[in-house]
């Protein structure tokens, strides 16, 4: 069986635009079908959104989600994604798919955060990185792997997704001015190699009749100004399907989002889709769009759902921690008027029972309502640009910074 | 929203047997629908069948299940699933449901196996019994409780089962004859208190319009055929809706179950459905049909499907371990021909990798599939008994004994 469309490459169109941000509505089509923008992007980091199928996942309305390939390259390896015919067959799931190059992973996880070294301590690094790219150990086994552009585009190819990333080196925070710009440019120079490996590769798998696979660049430079701008102008002078933007994510440089975006959406040409990679709490996602992104991912509402915190319409203090005693003898849907299965099926008592006593149903009904909750409000902000009503909306949810 | 038939109470008729065995088919008629017996009847230990929603459990063809009525006492407690108007609305449920009386649990729980006082030490027992019935102390916290028969009628009625479990004194294995007699005994003395409670609450409730719920008693007596017989014929002479067997999930009288089920039936009436606890596992499935039981509750299939072992068609071995490396690039099915989604839409290897990397995914694929086995299993034996094909349904599993 076929899961893609032969002849379908990839295109991105603006269908409509907010007058008073620079928010817009599109569409971007893919072998495995379309995505309407702006469009929030789960999270299945190893194959799988934790607890839900994909039966569920369509139920929901989910268009789009993100695999890691750094996740599914250590377990279950590349070679069994291959057999299944790409992760698309492995997972049983038939629309678009986006992945990441593995070098986020690398940088975090193979680099703990906090380590023996902070303390003074002499230990080995579990991390090496060269010009040619990165060599670390699994956080799994220690077993020892490199990354580097290339395999990152090969991978991302055999892993079959409709989106891939280029290969960048994930600017840590806080990072001096000096050492944001060599991470920029090294990301450049990784970026040149991203799109040659990529323009290889798809020659090679056309005569295969393989689906045509996206590449997006990634835009770093930290919280520096300049930084963000050059970059943002150099990804966008290149031969790329998208771009997204990097480094946003992590530590204190969240808070900083909106400047990081104001100074590089002005400089991203307006016919390629935008993707931000990994923001997208409930918090974020106005002045992300308003910015003019298209697409962003984010594992905070399907975390927050299995921690038991249940995403609510209140201003200012958007969730309920359902494992609270409060709600023991509560007889009320999570969300009044919520059209999940969660909401019109079970009470804010009975999944704070299943959360007490760890029953697994806990966290498939928690995390259903948080991606159902997400997806509602982005699909009302998708009908709120074209008619002009995005600020007016905005408001009406509390939402005034 | 009534989610039961105010005019219906409880009825059972036999509509076939099997020529060569004692195995009947026969319906269950309950205020929220009918049983289609031989029935396995899956367990709901805490108020939710590990791992799957109730619509789910339809799709697979649930019948009815099984949920305790220590573990709901104790946790979320009784005023909870009272205010919800019993089980069924708490756990979204509209189909039959059977309790038991809590006595297992007590017994099981609340006094472990093997305690300090078998090393010698001297030490408290968490569970007193005298005649009035068990005071015990929660396993969770360490509170004190008591049950007895007659709040034991009580908790059941507030539940709202449409089943409900006599009152009994659980026999330890290995029993002496002497232990084992008296055991039985006050099963019989609690049986009496437990049906005069019964007909009370009946009366009391009748006039809420609350659905007829119906009472079985518990046939103990440990290995020794004279008990059995005696407990039989004694339990078979008094007024309850249906019978159960107790006592034989216990330890090494499992194997003993074909000898038990043979001394108990003969006395047992025809006209009333017999229910064996806790017992269901593949290779019983086919004696205690051939006994006469005609429903059955077990958590061993959704217990292996947690730890990756799948229920597949192959005699004296039925199950494949899932987990095991040799699955890791199977790109077939958990069974071929089987129907159930896990089946249908997902790979051996794509389930060891859930497995392997504990997504939660994992555990409900299995117990689909585990579930969808045993009810496949079953139905073929509804559909063999009418045609007295059983015995040749038998050889074709690999049955023999």
């Amino acid at each position: 069986m076929l899961w893609y469309n032969r002849t379908m490459g990839f295109s991105f169109t603006v269908t409509s635009r907010d007058p008073k941000t620079r928010a817009r509505c599109g569409v971007i089509s893919t072998p495995h079908g379309d995505i309407m923008t702006p469009a929030f992007v789960p999270v299945g980091t190893q194959a799988s959104v934790k607890s839900l199928s994909p039966l569920e996942l369509n139920t929901l309305g989910v268009q789009i989600f993100f695999v890691n390939t750094y996740h599914t390259y250590l377990r279950p390896g590349l070679a069994v994604i291959k057999k299944a015919g790409g992760l698309h067959g492995f997972m049983d799931w038939k629309k678009p798919l986006i992945t990441d190059s593995g070098g986020f992973q690398v940088f975090s996880l193979a680099r703990p955060k906090y380590t023996p070294a902070d303390r003074g301590e002499d230990v080995p690094s579990l991390v090496t990185i060269t010009e040619d790219g990165v060599e670390f150990r699994s956080h799994w086994d220690g077993s020892l792997h490199v990354f580097t552009a290339e395999s990152s585009m090969q991978w991302q190819w055999e892993l079959g997704s409709d989106i891939h990333i280029a290969f960048d080196d994930c600017t840590s925070y806080p990072a001096t001015r000096s050492a944001a710009e060599k991470s920029m440019e090294r990301t450049h120079r990784w970026l040149l190699r991203s799109i040659a490996a990529h323009v290889k590769l798809s020659k090679a798998y056309k005569s295969k009749s393989k689906p045509y696979q996206a590449l997006y660049g990634v835009v770093q430079g930290s919280v520096y100004k300049e930084l963000r701008e050059k970059s943002a102008q150099y990804v966008a002078g290149l031969q790329t399907d998208g771009i997204a933007i990097g480094g946003v994510s992590v530590g204190e440089s969240k808070k900083e989002m909106r400047s990081v975006l104001s100074w590089v959406l002005p400089h991203l040409p307006d016919n390629k889709p935008r993707h931000l990679l990994g923001v997208g709490e409930i918090d974020d996602i106005f002045a992300l769009i308003e910015s003019g992104m298209d697409t962003f991912d984010c594992v905070q509402p399907t975390r927050l759902a299995r921690m038991g915190r249940l995403l609510v319409r209140k201003a200012g203090h958007n969730e309920i921690d359902i494992t609270n005693k409060i709600w023991a003898m509560d007889m009320g849907p999570v969300e009044k008027n919520c059209s999940c299965y969660t909401c019109t099926h079970f009470t804010r008592a009975y999944i704070h029972h299943l959360f007490r006593v760890r029953e697994l149903l806990a966290y498939r009904l928690a995390t259903i309502h948080n991606i159902h909750f997400i997806h509602t409000l982005v699909s009302e902000i998708r009908d709120a640009i074209p008619k002009g009503k995005l600020v007016e909306m905005k408001k009406k949810w509390g939402y005034n910074r």
